[in-house]
């Protein structure tokens, strides 16, 4: 078997282009035998975070931290920022699991649930005593995402509420409003095109007062990656434990070969590519997107109903050195998924399209 | 600065001499970006645990689980196994902070505490409504060991309590009997001279009972890393998260390649260079073994009483291109440490002897 040239698969994907070339470097320079108390970590921790502030406009005010992937940043944000109930958008596999998390830390949680591929309409009903809201802005089973004025209606509407978002697979493709947010997470696997075992979790002092009140009150908020153990080892550019420092280093490495792109060209061009496909997709006559409605489309994770070409198309696209995502759980035989990062160059979009144009 | 050519920090260390090469195979065969949930993986995740019960000698009934960092291990522990009561051996920095983790949980806590750089001495005591026994096996602050026998003497006297060891900078040394211990677990950044960011976590049959009891009775365990579920995706060969996955491919490698050489001899190796280290420490005027009762001295972490030579010490070590790691806490004006990992050649402490009687 050829090793396909492209992975389009929404995470682990394709490695940004960089990525390899860091990891030699990082070798090279001994980072991954380098003390996690050492003023050389230091410089890494913050080339990152600087970086990443600077990428994702994230304003002062708000603490980026190191966990070891997402899933575990879902049980973070229960644990320091729920003392009872959470309410969750769910319409699709990871939205649910992340409601579950909160259902096994014993809190109570609600949840908006609406089938699959849908987006969420109607009026929002908000029990009274709900802390938190979670919306995972992009679903990556099945491709919608929540349009970002979404965000901001219910910060006008519930300004007390904390507004926790799960952006694993579409950051740094949105342009968050941080003024309507508390909490941001990815995993650096997705677009960020890096090796797994990484988290990134962004939260502001609402976060930090909500944790610092409960363990006032000697409620559990975990260990050593409570909230306030993380921010207090923030401020010394360190990590609780020792971390994952090959990923931060190639991170902050990836990060500032974004920042030289820049942000604004990463973001056009995913609105190029994302456009490309799915208007091959509408056009097709075998092939359509899974989510209809356009305001609901995710830019970044592309689901097709594929139906019984599947595996047909499956094996076209491999055969021309492509790798399609699976479709997730009940979509693994009718659908496939491509991830739309910034690692995935236009002409790699444009070779996808012709390939499913002469199909 | 010249980049020192052997790293003897005790963690992160000087990487296992093939990692770099097993690394960059890694990237030509696109690990970074395979699917955790794919055949590939799970062939990776079965390399690495069958290898390790190989190397370890870890038997059929307990589990091989992987986590981020061995510091989650020790909330994991006390979030299964622990319903209310557990007891800690503390004589140094991190047997204390797993005592702390149990208090952070809620849980009462009790710690049998000895001075820095002793062994535990006389009839200890355990309280009747205890449910595990903590040990820190190794302590990488003080070079502090406990002797395997007091593992078993436990066991005879508490056959009813979970005994933990923490063997984070001792393994693959120590050769435990398994019957006398219900859960084991290291990081893979010390003696395995791997990058940080990956813990291993080896339970057994009653780990899982306890956690499931807990579970049962509706305490929290946890989400995604509670027993159960690690468990079930072990079966599987796969994890409840997107794991890392450069992490456990490396693992595997190195734990082969230490196959090849023989465990045998690794502890053959380990008991040569630490008897070579001890010796020179004990004859010299100016530096003594922190830890003096031979019986208690760790022979994979050494710490050195280095008093008011320590910079100079330190100075003449780097300028050969030994980099030794520095007293940790109390001890780090007075102190230094060395890492006896399977890393470290016999000629490498042989280089590291003769510098220090040279002094």
């Amino acid at each position: 078997m050829i090793t396909p040239k492209i992975n389009f698969t929404p995470g682990p994907s394709q490695l940004y282009f960089t990525a390899e070339d860091h990891a030699k470097n990082a070798f090279r320079e001994g980072i991954p035998s380098l003390s996690h108390r050492s003023t050389k970590f230091e410089a890494i921790y913050r080339e990152a975070t600087d970086g990443l502030r600077e990428l994702l406009g994230i304003p002062a005010g708000f603490h980026v931290l190191f966990t070891g992937s997402a899933t575990e940043i879902w049980e973070r944000i229960i644990q320091n920022l729920v003392e009872r109930k959470s309410l969750h958008f769910v319409n699709g596999s990871f939205s649910k699991r992340f409601h579950e998390v909160a259902l096994q830390l014993n809190r109570t949680s609600d949840a908006i649930d609406v089938p699959p591929g849908q987006g969420f309409a109607g009026d929002i009903q908000v029990s009274k005593d709900t802390e938190l809201i979670a919306i995972t802005q992009n679903e990556t089973s099945t491709g919608v995402s929540v349009p970002l004025s979404i965000l901001k209606e219910l910060r006008t509407r519930y300004p007390e509420l904390l507004i926790a978002v799960d952006a694993v697979s579409s950051l740094p493709y949105p342009d968050f409003d941080y003024n309507v947010v508390d909490t941001v997470f990815f995993s650096v696997q997705k677009g960020f095109g890096l090796p797994a075992g990484l988290g990134v979790w962004i939260v502001n002092e609402r976060c930090l007062a909500k944790a610092n009140a409960m363990l006032n009150r000697n409620i559990s908020i975990g260990s050593y990656h409570n909230l306030p153990s993380l921010v207090q080892h923030e401020a010394k550019f360190q990590t609780p434990e020792t971390p994952n420092v090959l990923g931060i280093y190639l991170l902050g490495k990836v990060v500032g070969d974004m920042l030289r792109v820049g942000i604004h060209r990463i973001r056009k061009d995913t609105e190029y590519k994302a456009a490309l496909l799915y208007q091959e997709l509408n056009a097709h006559a075998l092939i359509n997107p899974f989510v209809k409605s356009p305001e609901w489309q995710s830019k970044t994770v592309i689901v097709a109903d594929t139906g019984a070409s599947t595996k047909a198309i499956t094996e076209r696209l491999l055969a021309r050195g492509l790798q399609p995502g699976d479709g997730y759980g009940a979509g693994k035989a009718t659908q496939l998924r491509f991830a739309n990062f910034p690692t995935h160059a236009r002409e790699h979009y444009e070779w996808l399209c012709d390939i499913i144009k002469s199909f």
